[in-house]
């Protein structure tokens, strides 16, 4: 083949449910020129980003670090490392990312229950509590912030109410770190998950996962090896401690990034992002009701990272969001699985959760919109985000 | 905690097994703001990376793509897509990757003969074939340039051999990939990794892979799912082929990266690249050697990318590398493995294979086996290094 030219794409504005952009100052450590995975200066690097996602998780647990991959694959690790075959768990589903969570357990040779709640919609806890009397468990696995739904999943009460049936609480929190909060010790979260590209506005290629003492236990006490080698947490976290025992080699870059990305974040403080999320969410939210939208996620459980609505009757998805990348440059998410074709999902996620690109974000789309025939009173989306953010 | 510093790192050479130094036209594409993982420019980027690769790999196999984590996981990938619990497999073990390869496969349940033979040589086919024509194994997996050892497999013949014998050919070829010979379709390889952070010169993240419609049709006949989700080819190549149906969010920034490594790779075309290899490898040999030392790999297969030499009796390892690295920013690698404090690895590789560092290694080198006691003929490492650039 001829060789392709020089990279050289037109700018995007990510408001998807993921990546969303990259901070410039992580954009420009990624120039850092490399040093080796086993250099002195890079265990001082991995112990600071070790300390820093401790302090964005919210945990004191010494075994937290940066899978050398992305979100996905933090999933794997938590399951893989946690359950064995025969082993009982219960996947709770409300989405997309619930079933992956089923999926992936599967594969584990564990014996699993399914627990349903319709897309949009998120779980009773007394109807979780039934189901660990029931099944008695080892691993229950939730989402916290269901990206294909925009759910917002309440778990403050859940990992002590795993605990009272000796299950052990698995937390997809791959859209929620960064973005709400999240308490990993005082939620007695076991094992959790998440990605850098979303809330730490990294790119992606990073999953940092943290797993409480008392999921080191399980893993330590294992009858069969994991059955991935690649993610196999004993031999992992031996690179991620002390003995700096080489397993494979660190994707230096991305560790430059994520370093980066959580200085920022920890510069900003957990309560003032959490609080910045909320506000332009409040803002995108007015503006998107205004202009007949509707959440497709239950009322009072809306991620404000992530929002999905319902394409309205008679839009058709592909044509709106086509327009909206090649005349703004923005991008939206389109639904997954059964909410293909069927929602938006717009978000604002870490340094994207900014009110320039909420009214950004309502003014393209109501030209989109217009441009299709949806009728829409003119400016009421960009009239009642200000009317927000000046309340 | 208290939030660490902006990234100061002192800049490193990297002369080691690998992470080898970015090319400063990789590092400037990692600033490239991020797109979409589904975005029409990045499936544009995907067909471009895909097509570089394979002319990379010499191959025409349409499944060839980058996986999206580090070289191992790439061993991995390979081994468990086409092993099933009960396969036979041969694994040739004649280094510490050569073990890897034994113990990763060994997570999938197949039945695993090893081969093995003292580190530092290789194989002779005509063993393998005897093991071959008895145990009839399903997959043979082979280290062609084995980065504990230095040491090169000759494997042009070996893929006919296998199949004689029904057996697939599944190659290590982290160390190779644009630094040797390598010829996926010519050599009857079945399935090949390799990584993006030595002969590439790009930052650790990505392996790409390649498998033969042979092994593909092995893929697609499984009877069980593949332990791995992440890793699963069957999903992740509906992500890189025409369906582009999402499996997880591609590492955009490592793409770019891939890209520009691969144009870098092809624009100096593939010959020049291996003749460079040679070229600077046989200067820095005949100052090793003019230095007195040994070369732990077999004469006749000495890997050019990685010069793996003794450690002279008496000389202490770490502080000769700490002096090394201290005070010229250079680092060489250790040993793995049986190899520990006994063996330096010193990589010329991609961008890195280059007169300049070769002068520069052998000069620095002789002050600091000087500073520990050991006796070198005064200027013999840079006198035979350019004696034989200019024969």
């Amino acid at each position: 083949m001829s060789l392709p030219g020089q990279l050289n794409p037109s700018p995007r504005l990510l408001l998807g449910p993921g990546p969303s952009d990259v901070h410039p100052r992580v954009l420009s450590v990624m120039t850092t020129p490399l040093m080796g995975h086993l250099d002195p200066q890079f265990l001082v690097l991995m112990n600071e980003v070790q300390g820093m996602l401790r302090d964005a998780f919210l945990t004191k647990n010494p075994f937290t670090l940066p899978i050398s991959a992305t979100g996905m694959a933090g999933m794997e690790t938590c399951l893989v490392n946690l359950l064995e075959p025969g082993d009982k768990m219960v996947a709770c589903v409300k989405g997309f990312f619930g079933t992956r969570i089923f999926d992936v357990a599967q594969r584990t040779g564990a014996d699993i229950t399914r627990l349903d709640v319709p897309w949009g919609q998120v779980f009773d806890l007394n109807v979780v509590r039934e189901t660990l009397k029931k099944v008695r468990p080892k691993v229950l696995g939730m989402v916290h912030a269901e990206t294909s739904t925009g759910a917002w999943q309440p778990i403050e009460e859940l990992g002590k109410m795993c605990h009272e049936f000796d299950t052990l609480l698995v937390v997809d929190a791959v859209t929620s770190l960064g973005c709400v909060p999240l308490k990993v010790d005082e939620w007695e979260i076991d094992a959790i998950f998440s990605c850098s590209q979303k809330g730490l506005s990294c790119p992606p290629g990073l999953s940092p996962v943290s797993f409480s003492p008392r999921a080191l236990d399980v893993i330590k006490n294992r009858k069969s090896p994991v059955q991935s080698w690649y993610l196999d947490m004993q031999m992992v976290s031996k690179y991620w401690s002390e003995d700096r025992h080489y397993h494979h080699t660190a994707p230096i870059t991305m560790i430059y990034a994520i370093r980066e990305g959580l200085r920022i974040l920890l510069e900003e403080g957990l309560p003032a992002r959490w609080e910045r999320h909320t506000k332009n969410h409040k803002a995108l939210k007015a503006g998107l009701v205004a202009m007949g939208l509707e959440y497709s996620a239950v009322e009072g459980h809306q991620l404000p990272q992530l929002n999905a609505v319902k394409i309205p009757q008679g839009i058709d998805d592909l044509v709106v969001r086509k327009k909206l990348l090649n005349d703004f440059g923005i991008e939206f998410g389109g639904g997954l699985g059964d909410f293909r074709g069927k929602v938006w999902r717009i978000g604002l996620m870490g340094h994207n959760s900014q009110p320039k690109n909420v009214l950004l974000a309502l003014s393209a789309l109501e030209q989109c919109l217009q441009s299709v025939g949806y009728e829409v009173s003119p400016g009421a989306g960009v009239v009642a985000a200000n009317k927000a953010y000046l309340a």
